[in-house]
């Protein structure tokens, strides 16, 4: 008796610690897995019901006896005896009085009803389930609900020891499928939300992307440019903080990332007739071409919480010394996104080719850099890109 | 002692609902009434902890007794007396031996040093919780902790039968406190993600609203067209669902709220002589300017999973009659998403002011949109937007 007390507390405090996995398919295995070692069953396994495709799968099925299912592999759909008979109105009794679906039970029906005979031919569904059960290695199947819809049924093994499930046993194992039932519930409703975020974050990127890709379709000098400036303004931020030239913050990376797909949108503005002119700009027309950076700014000015990121746009092209635009903002005046924006973008446009010149190679690229630190650039952001240059990863 | 295991058992129950839960404010607050009806308290409150400004504040205070201070009203940093304690090496014996803070444990205390001195001077942090549990109401505050962090702290107060809280019963409270924590963190990591869901989403709306806007920009008259050709597609694709012309499903939606901000994205690759000129276009420029719907989808190739949307942006100029570009589909062979955005459009186009002609009444162009019903329009977008006009909805 001890230890089924033990086991029932030990099982009842994992599952309460369950909620916290977001994971389905862990909860699952962890819980099947505690269930065939604390309870000493030959076998446990869990059928789940998948909304996405409106059925039951075999989730898991662990422990030593009879043949070894594969994960995924069996499918039920809402007509397999299994799952139909915890909804069928003459076996609620049955259910409901045992809190679970008992196989010596429904071989005791049978044969009653064989012997009694059957006025409602109910009895093929309990052949149909007395067929199941021993192929599934469970001798208990208790159901698991949440608000009338059956969600999990906890496939139950015999005891190594061949003892029976007492009915007590049955009333604890119900009590956990019922809150495992909620944590699973609770998991998928988490990784729907998940997947939700990620799909709005996705759309977001690639969209922003193509836009900025179709900017460039005008230039195609400038091809992948945006991309290129992305990923290494990144790297930069990355080696930064590494080096422990700033405090680190997520939402920093973040608006980065948003300003650095976004740093020349505001190209969107200026007349095709200055954007992809072959030659030389004139004074006025290059006057012009400088203000794509505060237009982008003024494009995104609708972008609540995204003040970072709009200012790493607008100052993309300031300059250490206070000789840039549109502010001549000087030294730490200029934010840290546009600085390491800036860094990028001068790498990239030098060593890709351009109107009126080839690309020039990395290992002058970045000696130029380096000359014009502390003078256009950031020095924290050239050391930076020094580093990953010297290390290969530029 | 019937009554003490009823209550037990009824809020052991319901806590284990509350992971179901997404609100963290709306789970407290139901706790706490809870508690104070069935545990049959004059008071009880929850102090929780928000990681967002890194202190606690006092979430709900219900109950008769004392006066009652209103939510939230009170914050806690990490040094007041009664988060303090709860991590002072000290008295860590007190409360793992009680599962709680207890008033009279502390006055017996205060008293004890008093009498028999006190070495360290922690006779403050004694006095200070002494002078702040009566004004917080409350004869017992047990802490919810979280993977060693605390979390919450439940507020108890005096039974209404003035008998003192039994050794069991804080036992009780200490577990139901701590499966609470847990159900708080699952439902604050919930909001954190929907919020992350929503700002995703909302980046990606602002900033296609906002390019769509600076590509309108270049054509003066076309000024918050993508705005309100997407609030238009929403209600006759909504009036359309209600009248059971079409099967609802929420990815529709999204992929018509979706395309409808993108569907003139591929005027990007309009050369601006076509795009904003004065004059009627000349046959070869019409040829160009009509591609803006293909180059559209083109664009947006790159969106995994909305291809609904890249096909509702391709065909929002196909007609009825398959006289529409660019693939002349007929019929029902036009996706339902492209003719909606068709007729939400026309409709937009011609109620405003055009270079070489005022906008026209919305008499008139739902005349004319009926007029095509069935030639170029669909006719149950068409009836939804008749209908939507008459009951002065748009």
């Amino acid at each position: 008796m001890m230890t089924q007390i033990d086991y029932k507390k030990e099982l009842e405090t994992a599952s309460k610690g369950m909620i916290m996995i977001h994971d389905h398919v862990l909860l699952t295995k962890l819980l099947v897995r505690m269930i065939v070692r604390k309870a000493r069953l030959r076998h446990a396994g869990m059928i789940l019901y998948e909304s996405a495709r409106d059925s039951y799968v075999l989730a898991i099925s662990r422990g030593g006896s009879g043949d070894r299912i594969p994960e995924r592999f069996l499918r039920f759909d809402h007509t397999h005896p299994i799952i139909r008979i915890f909804h069928q109105k003459e076996y609620k009794y049955l259910i409901d009085s045992r809190n679970a679906l008992v196989f010596d039970d429904i071989n005791r029906l049978i044969w009653h009803e064989t012997v009694l005979g059957s006025a409602n031919g109910s009895r093929e569904i309990l052949r149909q389930v007395s067929e199941q059960m021993p192929m599934l290695n469970s001798v208990a199947c208790v159901p698991a609900f949440y608000r009338h819809q059956l969600l999990a049924v906890l496939l139950l093994g015999a005891k190594h020891d061949g003892a029976r499930l007492e009915q007590d046993e049955l009333d604890f194992f119900s009590a956990l499928a019922s809150d495992v039932a909620m944590a699973i519930r609770n998991a998928q409703l988490f990784e729907g939300l998940k997947q939700e975020a990620d799909r709005s974050r996705n759309l977001f990127i690639q969209t922003t992307i193509a836009l900025g890709s179709a900017i460039e379709a005008k230039d195609s000098y400038t091809h992948g440019h945006t991309e290129r400036v992305t990923k290494c303004a990144q790297a930069i931020a990355r080696s930064m903080a590494q080096q422990g030239a700033f405090n680190v913050a997520e939402k920093f990376f973040e608006n980065l990332y948003i300003a650095s797909l976004l740093h020349d949108i505001g190209k969107i503005g200026i007349p095709e007739s200055i954007l992809v002119k072959k030659g030389p700009l004139t004074p006025e027309e290059y006057a012009v071409m400088k203000t794509h950076s505060a237009r982008g700014a003024d494009i995104l000015v609708a972008l609540k919480d995204f003040e970072g990121c709009i200012e790493g746009v607008k100052h993309h092209h300031e300059k250490f010394d206070g000789s840039g635009y549109p502010n001549a903002l000087k030294g730490d005046a200029i934010p840290m996104i546009s600085a390491i924006i800036a860094v990028a973008d001068t790498f990239d446009a030098m060593t890709t080719d351009r109107p009126y010149r080839a690309g020039l190679s990395k290992e002058y690229a970045i000696a130029e850099i380096k000359r014009y630190a502390g003078v256009w650039y950031h020095p924290a952001a050239v050391a930076a890109i020094v580093e990953l240059y010297e290390q290969g990863n530029i």
